[in-house]
């Protein structure tokens, strides 16, 4: 494979002979349903044992004393409204709900309700809001920041038994469907009407399409089809009281009204839970060509992402990088690392994918792109995918580097959104906070500072390996990172959201008076608090 | 010009022969600055003679006893905190901002303040909340539903002298300006710069971009670029309290907290003041084509947008439609009804613009889409316009339409939207309905019914032309039109909000419950109700 990897290398690096020039031909977006092998089960393995409770890790945490604890008059009810399947209560089934797959967070509920439909869920959450039971909503449970588990004995409603498309518009793309959904069945549910999800993750094989809302999931495909605020059409929501908010509407414009539905994008289920979703699916790309490229420095990443906006255009649909950290690790750890068909080492690495309707212009418009830069001198070397299988191996590098640093040990992982000019100082600005705190290098706390991410949302993924997990570890990343990004005009979480991980670091983004708009929502709304408490907000 | 056309529309007629394709060759977006013909004043002529107030007119409108009126006290605060030119009281001057350039309402407010900075607007609402002194923001003015002018005494509070841009980020385009920017003004600025602004509508050279928010104005490129939820990226906003939310962020990706700013969007002003916008631009496309097409039937017509969708793909920057009715008025009042290239009368007209940044690609995929269409006699006739004057003069037709149609005597206009299958059964509905009625034809209370709109965003202009507009001629179009529109799951208003005419029809496309919450947000951050009073919310 490495040959014909070099084939086509050679063949960037003559891109002006256009006999020669040999880009994938049969490139299509079906082949993508498989790149995301990042499944939440990746990093488990490389823990074993049983976990520590949430409440024992943080024991700052305090349960709220004015929820009632469950009853077995509480299950009675729950018994008389949901199939007997529905109910979950065996404490080894609670496992899987009550744990988040980066094994971070352990919740301790007794309790996992699994409503069929809306109203089972208006039913629960009414029942759930008189009588003070907190809920955890719970989807495919993928998060990053523990938002999706319990940390008392919260009751789970899980929306797995919510899975069915209601309909589609073949004319204008409009899907509505229950929010457990699965992403990846959405899209190819969609591939095969020739339609495609407007967005797509990692976790796709995992996640809810109501987990995707309700964390306003960003993901590889936001730079061309935009955030959920703007494809998500309409959504159906149980409010605590059990009002069902009846907003599934698949209509693109409607002016009539505050725009609640927004509200919930996002709000990572502390206002409701989402039991259904419209959104906007646009036509599946004809052809689809990707591009591995060296570079030097992280200005011709910039120069480069500046010139493939104005050259890709309206083709470009995506454009990714690493630095020589992440592929240092992943060759270290992952089979995959032997995929890299750059064989001198660069100190950075742009992975640009390009998604169109017609192949010959895409092709035309990419190597004109690529010609220009190696002509430019802007990068150094680069490789074009000439087929489905090359497409997914250049992606799985990519999609590889977390777990890669998974695997060197304890890793401390940061999702940060800043202005794109600033965004690899935050690595190097990292780097050198800890060579002065004489913590980073051989035989030192920390192993390396990784950086990744999406350039053209400015959002950088900064992940620094250690040793082992330490609080003096944590002491010195933290607040030391969000301060950065807060000077930086930075978000301290871009895609990941804030959950029970990073609720208290909502200062360093947002203003006072934001945060306290933001608690008289939850007020307004959710009054006793039920809805995924201890979570999102800071603490009081 | 007329032969020019002609010489394009054999070559449409012929696409095969790729030597004797005519395709504009130096359109670019610069020539579209001036297609916005259609300015406020347009309308203004057809109309003399001093208005009715709008208390006059609909006296079921009462003032709320709770606001205070303004006193001389007032006068001297709001003195003591703005300059002299910020403040008019002169009664010629404020007849300006107490009416709307439709002319259908015309407030009666005393004083209009013209706020230099966000501190000032601060300091005017926070002294109005206190005093309960009611509030109407206004921006270019240019709303279609008297959303921007006073009903009774309200204070005007004018951003027309918040006008500058803030910064502009070259790399990923994000541009940070205040609320009283117009749109053509942003749109030439960002040219320069080598990107568009993301919404384009009739009115861009008066109305501002707060206004734009503030209403979710839609328009003419959101079926490329989206809406405003998914472009503004942050807000400034200043509450009735005087809180200033400075939410003014240029970061695509941040989920930290509720998302705020999407309250404001399409809010009209009831729950604070936009004072300023942060906005994603997409880089301004190289090459535009526009082609002009008849067709026999909706039917066709939606066949032709399918497969623009399609063939055009990512290049498709607006799908606009109008009928037969529509060019009939075009022709008969306008001199850009010289502008039809189609001379034989067609039932459906389609007018198709691409915007890309490859000329010749986009060309060639405009003439195969062309040749398909023609071949399979999906479409009658077509011309594709061959330079800027050309494509200026395209667009001229389909904007001169609503003059058109005021010219032709009194006409009630209705913005609505539904799944596009069921569009312009809206127009044959309303035909029949009024044929039924006997109040349609010559003679006849009304003169036609007409149908135009945005078919990509399920967007319909219904205009009903009469001979003068009276209390029977209303009674027998509403609320037949809101029905009709409820029961096919439509918006009652799609893109031009509700102001004061549609407040009272929000429960046509809103269920109760949605309602009620609207009405607790209002509540939550309004508590006084000072903020564009008698508007957006149901009379209680």
């Amino acid at each position: 494979m490495v040959s014909r990897f070099r084939s086509s290398l050679r063949t960037v690096s003559a891109l002006s002979s256009k006999n020669s020039l040999a880009l994938n031909r049969a490139a299509s977006l079906a082949a993508r349903a498989t790149f995301s092998t990042l499944s939440p089960t990746c990093f488990a393995s490389a823990h074993t044992g049983e976990l520590a409770y949430t409440t024992d890790k943080f024991p700052h945490m305090k349960r709220n004393k004015s929820f009632k604890k469950l009853s077995e008059e509480d299950i009675s009810y729950f018994k008389s409204i949901l199939a007997p399947s529905s109910i979950t209560q065996d404490k080894e089934d609670l496992e899987t709900f009550n744990n988040d797959w980066l094994r971070k967070y352990r919740g301790q509920s007794k309790l996992v309700l699994k409503p069929s439909s809306t109203e089972q869920v208006s039913k629960v959450l009414r029942y759930c809001n008189e009588n003070k039971l907190a809920v955890v909503p719970q989807g495919g449970n993928t998060g990053l920041v523990g938002g999706s588990v319990p940390v008392f004995d919260e009751i789970v409603v899980s929306m797995s038994n919510m899975n069915s498309v209601r309909s589609f518009d073949t004319v204008s793309g409009a899907l509505v469907c229950d929010a457990g959904c699965i992403l990846e069945v959405l899209d190819k549910y969609l591939e095969e009407r020739g339609y495609t999800m407007p967005l797509d993750l990692g976790a796709k094989g995992s996640c809810h399409i109501g987990g995707n809302v309700s964390t306003n999931a960003g993901g590889l495909r936001l730079l061309r089809y935009g955030s959920l605020h703007g494809t998500v059409l309409g959504l159906e929501v149980v409010l605590p009281d059990g009002t069902i908010l009846d907003n599934l509407s698949i209509l693109r414009k409607d002016n009539t009204g505050y725009d609640l539905k927004q509200l919930f994008i996002g709000s990572e289920g502390t206002l409701g839970i989402v039991t259904g979703v419209s959104i906007l699916s646009p036509k599946r790309s004809k052809a689809v060509n990707v591009a591995l490229l060296g570079l030097n420095s992280f200005d011709q990443v910039q120069a480069t992402f500046k010139r493939s906006k104005d050259e890709l255009s309206e083709i470009l649909s995506a454009f990714e990088f690493w630095d020589q950290e992440a592929i240092k690790l992943v060759k270290q750890y992952l089979a995959v690392g032997a995929n890299d068909p750059l064989q001198t080492p660069h100190q950075f690495y742009v992975l640009v994918e390009t998604s169109g309707s017609n192949k010959d212009h895409d092709d035309e418009k990419l190597s004109n792109f690529l010609e220009g830069l190696l002509t430019e001198n802007i990068i150094q070397d680069g490789v074009v995918a000439q087929d489905t299988t090359q497409i997914h191996n250049l992606w799985a590098i990519r999609e590889g580097i977390p777990e890669a640093c998974s695997k060197a040990g304890a890793v401390y992982k940061y999702d940060i959104s800043m202005p794109v000019p600033v965004l690899y100082q935050a690595v190097k600005d990292m780097e050198s906070h800890l060579l002065h705190k004489s913590a980073l290098g051989d035989g030192r706390l920390f192993t390396s500072v990784i950086g990744y991410g999406h350039v053209g949302d400015g959002n950088l993924h900064l992940n620094v390996t250690a040793r082992e997990y330490t609080r003096e570890a944590t002491d010195l990343i933290e607040p030391y990172i969000f301060e950065w990004t807060a000077q930086h005009a930075g978000s301290v979480s871009a895609e990941h959201g804030l959950g029970a991980s990073k609720n208290n670091h909502l200062h360093y983004s947002k203003s006072p008076s934001m945060i306290q708009l933001m608690e008289k929502v939850k007020q307004m709304i959710d009054p006793n608090g039920i809805m995924n408490p201890y979570k999102f907000l800071p603490d009081k």
